[in-house]
């Protein structure tokens, strides 16, 4: 039977991964057990964040040296999802997902499960379209079935999809091609959009033929409450991690998830937290606070422009760009309930949750005293 | 018996009053009642914030059209406190702060009471120095006088110092003159810590001989937790606000505070709350948000670069400055409690409450359905 | 005869005006003559610098005072066009153009021509689409006219367009309209396409034929060397400059223009002073420095990623807006050229000179030592 | 005889070093050879820039990779000097300095002379003290000695120095250490203020007894024209690469260099062409323009607020950071004399040439069709 471990780890810098080397040392982390990484690294978040390539070079760097296979290998085997952008009160941090075999008797009810997948690579014209969002449905059912999770207990799906620079597009109108836009942030839009559509596709939220390309980005009633997008210049192909609850697999931890209606549902968060068990009476207890394993977030500046009937400025400032504005208060918010700031808030939730808003997943133990 | 009003209105930028000029026209704002102003404007709360003057410059146009006085004058008899920076969830707003009299049998028990006062100008050099505290010391006793409300009963001190820019440092320097510092922003700095000492010292919290110019900015011990500060390069002039609650005056509204310990205290947010009969449970319920009339918070990245022992990345950001990231953060933490984005919250909050932390004040009505 | 005199002035804050209130009272400028104004604030040049409006507002003020007409229609007869943004080394100023009759013997040969003019409201479902276009052209020609310049004797044609913020197109969709785009940085970009579309049209540059809609921003071989458009918030008609040589008008002034093939072209910077006489090896003399009394420029970060076949990272960049580096970077040529920093350098030159590149314009005067 | 060649590459990201593994690989770089890299990377040049770290590593792992040796160990023997920031015009690129033997007839007169040299770590409560001014100054005289320059003959040094974080600072704290300062921006600056004195001091332009602590950022009058600072959170040690010319080297290339004024100081850019027989009138010409091998060059924001009389903001700007605001004017300027974005502009020049100017050095080929 599989027992999945999560290890939310602290980093000092991007390049800093000096507590896995250290859990790796101490044998609590064994190397060929580690399935996935996500991550929050203190770029900007955007098209030159290159935070997000630093950690993933020394990531694949340390593994390399553990497993003596070479760093180029593994890159296409461990999906390493990054977030940029510690806005506020976050702190970077990382979790490494484990997959391991249980030892002794396994505990009753489903445990948190773990599968993951890469397409093949999405070349730039191909980003934001049709294609793009079956190459990610594909990858989210190969991942769902590696896993062994039933479809409905699939309760959080993070994809990393590629977006175009203004060098890949130029490069690709060189050769002929047509990409959807040149705009870096644009395509970092579109290509969420079309990370979230294969989502929904692959879980069978959405029918195949239940959309068009034209839905990307302006069809705001289609979306997966369940997936999670992020987009970079640094990845090439679409990379899938597949978070459930599994009767097949063993171990302490359960996730959940819910919907965030608006940047202001404090209620998700606290509803969240007590599908696992947890109370927040405002925040959740240190001892409580020390079962959770992973907080995952996705959020987005309402594109109306408003939140309640009230006008925000985010998508009207030319000086602090808009996810960034949105990352900061919904972290803010989520850690103020939990009182940690070790939380992953991703923007940019096109058709993550409901329109203006997002989503929450956390990752719990069901026993005192540990995460 | 004197009676105070709150009127919160929504700007549609920095140079719209035109939810004030219908309150006047309508009569439901008397011009000549009007006693203070508080609010939140869109620019980035810096030295180049220039929101401020410009919402200024445009209310006290307004006033001086109804009240045939020039503008120059009531400038210097209307505190205009503005805070820049709506970032994240916050809505650009503004409160107007009437002192009118009752009419018909005054409820019982005490009621909101307003005070203001403004200070000679503080030359450059003297900013941030004891001769600056002591101004601002004498200007609030007088505002307290003025409101007629007891030492203890004041629940919020708002003060609104000069600061330095490089060019008031030039000249101050060549008339032989030696500011504290010519950095705009170590000036904002060191005026918002001597209105903070200023206030405790009017209150009463500590004593003349109980610091030196060299406390400020570095024993974090000295601290009100009902002085919120600002600086700004629109004014010369401190000029002060006092907040509390007196039987001698009437009316449905009342003021509460609490100290908060750190950018995760969502105790303190919920504890105001209750002081003033309030739920959040998650969050204020609709019906009850009706009450609220305004929400002033003050905060800080927490100067040792961690919060709870967890590192945050606001202090080391080239790009972002640190007040606009915690300014977000607990504007999201806040506004998702009360579930509306027309707070304000504003930053630097140097010995304005804990190290680290901030303090809230709400002004809300007694009675149901109207703010 | 009429005569054209250029008055170059500094401030100390978007506010501030006093140096134009200092050549009234001396009488220096006559407040009847003030026929325009273009001026470089401390903002960022984006959808939320509010350093314009705040400008505005000041200088419609103080012309209303001295002219005792209410500020409200000044603001529809004098156009105040403003770029926000002194990136670098550009020092705020404003340059007061006035038209008066001239005195004694009229000076030979033509001399500097001033003519403006308004168009309609432009509704933000226009924005950026023919009827805009042709609203500008419309005003151009009104422009040019009312100046008495012969069309190839322009040199300068200076337009500022509105654009939609979140929140107009919002309220335009409400209403059953289409913008072209609710993104305002978007808006902004075809605001400015749509003048220099409409500046070509006005001049005869292009023919009415020669393009459709979606020739803006796409068709940049389209575009008028004369053109400088900037588009904002704080304008709901389009407000137009035309500045020319003409031998109906007097005075020691003369304008030349130059298109600027790149953000490199030093060679043209070189050239427009030596159109007038002023010699720059390779800066220009002090002497000579005090005959110009304007400098205006456009440019543009290069849309497809590199300047001269080298990678540049403007567009990229997702802490400074693409604008603000570029308006930066060309002013710091120019202004190193020159030897001053009291110059207008604005972004956004989609179709105002080559593509990649923008233009400049010089007025200076044909006398030693006076501008 | 020795012999420097100087290569000048250009990267698509900062982990990219694809142009130095193909001139490995072709045989035209021996990584043998490499003594020094000096880079240009799009970061933010602030504390919190990472692309130097990124960079770094990418290229330590590609020699190790070459020469067999751990990258831990290259690190502390070829120095690698970034300087983030590519605003503007400015094209991300790296010089790769090599020391090789002259093969044939060596040419006549002085060539291209590379030196450097490494110190110990610098504590943290060091950074910015008489200590740390040692340090560099002993590694430069050494850098010096083993590159056989005649002192006058030395005509860069750059040097780049450790700064302390908030997190370094905190550990020193409670460690019972006082550094400086815990603010990152101002440890930078003390630590580049030391590395001038300490480049001023080694090679003899001061006197060890002509300054004390108190004389950093305070006593601009004492500054060497030849220093080229960074600082950065990357390093613990001074790094020192020093150039000059001299008869004992071989090769075509040569280099020179000229104080800056201040931001506007084209005459320098183009004396120091001039040292080297290059003209620009106004540009230089392509053909020459391929003779040029490396363009280094330090600026400043004047801190007093003016240049040349004329206000600027960049001190007073909360949303850039004056030290990119600055990086990207007098690239503007330089790249403009020159025709090619692929310069090294780095700010904080702090008596790093002339109070509010800086320095340009260039390296270029003597003979024709050849940098």
């Amino acid at each position: 039977m599989k027992k999945a471990a999560v290890f939310r780890l602290s980093m000092a810098h991007p390049g800093d991964l000096s507590e896995l080397e250290r859990l790796i040392a101490s044998g609590r982390v064994r190397p060929t057990e580690v399935a996935a990484v996500i991550g929050k690294t203190e770029g900007n978040g955007g098209v030159n964040d290159f935070t997000r390539g630093y950690f993933t070079q020394t990531l694949m760097g340390l593994l390399s040296n553990h497993l003596g296979r070479p760093a180029e290998r593994l890159i296409r085997e461990i999906p390493c999802v990054l977030s940029g952008g510690t806005e506020g009160v976050m702190s970077p941090h990382y979790i490494v997902l484990c997959i391991g075999e249980h030892e002794g008797v396994p505990a009753q009810g489903p445990a948190l499960a773990i599968g993951t997948a890469f397409s093949e690579p999405v070349p730039p014209e191909n980003v934001g379209r049709r294609a793009h969002i079956d190459s990610v449905a594909d990858a989210v059912r190969k991942a769902v079935a590696a896993a062994g999770i039933e479809r409905p207990d699939v309760h959080f799906v993070q994809v990393k999809c590629p977006c175009v620079t203004v060098a890949r597009a130029e490069a690709a109108i060189a050769a002929g091609k047509a990409p959807l836009t040149s705009d870096p942030n644009k395509s970092m839009a579109y290509a969420r959009a079309a990370g979230a559509f294969g989502v929904a596709l692959g879980l069978g939220e959405i029918k195949p033929d239940g959309f068009g390309d034209a839905s990307l980005l302006s069809d705001f009633s289609i979306q997966s409450p369940r997936a999670s997008i992020s987009s970079g210049v640094e990845v090439e192909s679409n990379e899938v991690i597949v978070l459930g609850n599994s009767p097949h697999w063993s171990g302490p931890l359960r996730i959940a998830y819910r919907p965030m209606g608006d940047a202001l549902d404090i209620g998700a968060v606290v509803d969240v937290l007590s599908d696992l068990g947890i109370a927040a009476a405002p925040q959740v207890a240190v001892r409580d606070a020390a079962r959770i394993a992973a907080v995952l977030v996705k959020c987005e500046p309402d594109r109306r422009g408003r939140i309640r009937g009230n006008r925000h400025t985010m998508l009207d400032d030319t000086d602090i760009n808009a996810q960034r504005h949105v990352r900061g208060a919904v972290a803010g918010l989520v850690a103020g309930v939990i009182g940690d700031g070790r939380i992953f808030v991703s923007g940019g939730a096109e058709h993550q949750g409901p329109d203006g808003g997002g989503l929450i997943a956390v990752i719990a133990s069901q026993e005192q005293g540990r995460a």
